[in-house]
């Protein structure tokens, strides 16, 4: 098997760090690891498979020579890199939302649209999370009944910004416990026993651009633009994992045995549904829960239910490590696929 | 104006506390609290207006003389004293879930369904706390505009079980702080930093308990059992106060105009929406936020947008504190109504 050099941009933040980790656990064929960081000042080390690699400055020269390069440096690190590393012989698989909605950057979760990948450019856009659990999980329904309409509300946890989501969070339990007054400055508001509607800024139509990635960026991956959405994106005081409630309807009527059958045996997806039909049985409930899905690579999905409100309604929770399958994970299964 | 013995049944628990506090705020005529607490062990006293008041044993003999009696005791103590109370000449106005459903007792919020006040045989049951921040939210727009079909997802506070859940999570900041195990007892599952999409039992169709009261009472509430509503409810860790991400379609056409103009005048409707449209503008921003409403009396509505991908479709995000206008403000509201 050939081995790669593979430069990693965004080395030390949360998704970089995330994706150095599924680098080395999936034993991704890596020859040379090329740590990178637009931030000069950040100059340090990260480790890979037991050594200590020093992180270099991003910039043009750092990519002669990279087979392939993961972008996780945030939308202006993506801007002035990313086609300069393909110009230089890169495959790029680039996290930020920058190149997402450009009609010749596939946008791909490998177990939807892989079929996307037979035509690029050398960069490939890797999906928002909230997104991707998304997409897994519609993605059996998708195929087998069609969609017609989605309302998702999100419980998005606070490494959703990277390192600083989950310092503020982490420094708002030392003032609540130490009685001192709760600082803000990386959410709009507080985020310690609270939960805050906005994600990213808010758009002309009313939704934030994170609601609006999630609409947009799904009937993109399911090349269906008619695809109806409704996205409620909230932040909530969890360290890692995004939680959604969906309510689906499809356009072909379905059976609740059906939709589990369909879930047992989708690719990156796991299914936790052990409801407890008769009071007294609460103890054999199983559904995902944030803080058991964090550190995992799979897609999990519970709470399936019919929606007796409409014709066709089925109701579902659906939970996935944002860092890990919601980022960089999808990101290097992008790689796997491609090489 | 005639003064009334008031006697309020758990009186020394989350809500009971609460209608306590309220009958004082909102100056009720309270000629004589008689505060009630069931579990025996639990003998102390209540504050009100600036008096200790010793808590009595709930018994039918507590009852006598008794002109309207809160009950906030849970489910078994209103089975077991409500309409005894009523016999021995009390008005009741019941917190628990027990009654609810009975065609001979009015389930009321006074904003949306007061004329059902009109008949009734002494016994009030308060709606579920989920409930009635939906109804006062839906109620201009059921009015004005009909509606075809609500899906609501839920993010409900700690407080909503009671004393126990703000103890619970308490209990698990200090472990966590601590370095120690975190223990659960009151929820399902570990609350601190997590959201978990189980409130109350599982029931037959696959919704909890919770979701069928969510359901089932906002029909009741607007007498049409065809009300097409799909309900999540999910428990986060925040103190005090839901908050409910809410997808509307309505029966007729709307501007969004409409819908602010319609909110303005809700009475118990207090409106938060302030968007900003552009980028740049992210610091006029305004909707509600469960750290803000707890302690506060109204149902506050913001992020009302159009929800494109259907007919007639509206998005919005409903937070009430769950204790106040979710349990012991609407009681006495009731209360208020009828004396």
């Amino acid at each position: 098997m050939s081995k790669y050099t593979v430069a990693v941009v965004g080395a030390t933040g949360a998704v970089g760090r995330e994706m150095i980790k599924v680098l080395e656990q999936r034993k991704f064929p890596v020859k040379t690891l090329v740590p990178l960081a637009s931030n000069k000042k950040q100059r340090r080390t990260v480790r890979f498979k037991g050594k200590a690699i020093p992180v270099k400055p991003a910039e043009d020269k750092a990519f002669n020579g990279v087979d392939l390069s993961l972008f996780a440096g945030g939308g202006s690190a993506s801007a002035e890199f990313a086609w300069e590393a393909v110009r230089r012989g890169s495959l790029v698989i680039d996290n930020s939302s920058t190149f997402r909605m450009r009609a010749d950057v596939p946008l791909i979760v490998p177990e939807v649209n892989a079929r996307h990948l037979r035509r690029h450019k050398g960069l490939i856009a890797n999906p928002n999370c909230s997104t991707i659990q998304l997409c897994v999980a519609l993605k059996p329904i998708y195929d087998k009944l069609g969609v017609e309409r989605v309302v998702v509300s999100t419980y998005q946890s606070v490494s959703g910004i990277g390192l600083q989501g989950i310092e503020e969070l982490e420094t708002q339990i030392k003032d609540f416990v130490g009685k001192r007054k709760i600082k803000t400055s990386a959410f709009p508001a507080q985020i310690l026993f609270n939960v805050v509607p906005q994600i990213d800024v808010f758009m002309k139509s009313g939704y934030t651009r994170e609601e609006e990635k999630m609409i947009f960026e799904t009937q993109k991956i399911f090349s269906d633009p008619a695809l109806a959405i409704s996205a409620t994106c909230v932040r909530v005081p969890v360290f890692g994992a995004h939680s959604e409630s969906v309510n689906v309807q499809t356009k072909r009527a379905f059976s609740i045995p059906t939709i589990l059958k369909l879930y047992e045996s989708q690719p990156g997806l796991k299914l936790m549904d052990q409801p407890a039909p008769a009071p007294g049985d609460e103890f054999r409930v199983a559904y995902p829960l944030a803080v058991d899905v964090q550190g995992t690579d799979d897609v999990f999905v519970g709470r399936i239910r019919k929606d007796p409100s409409q014709a066709n309604g089925l109701d579902m929770w659906v939970v996935a490590d944002n860092l890990r399958k919601g980022a960089a994970l999808n990101a290097v299964q992008i790689a796997e696929f491609l090489m």
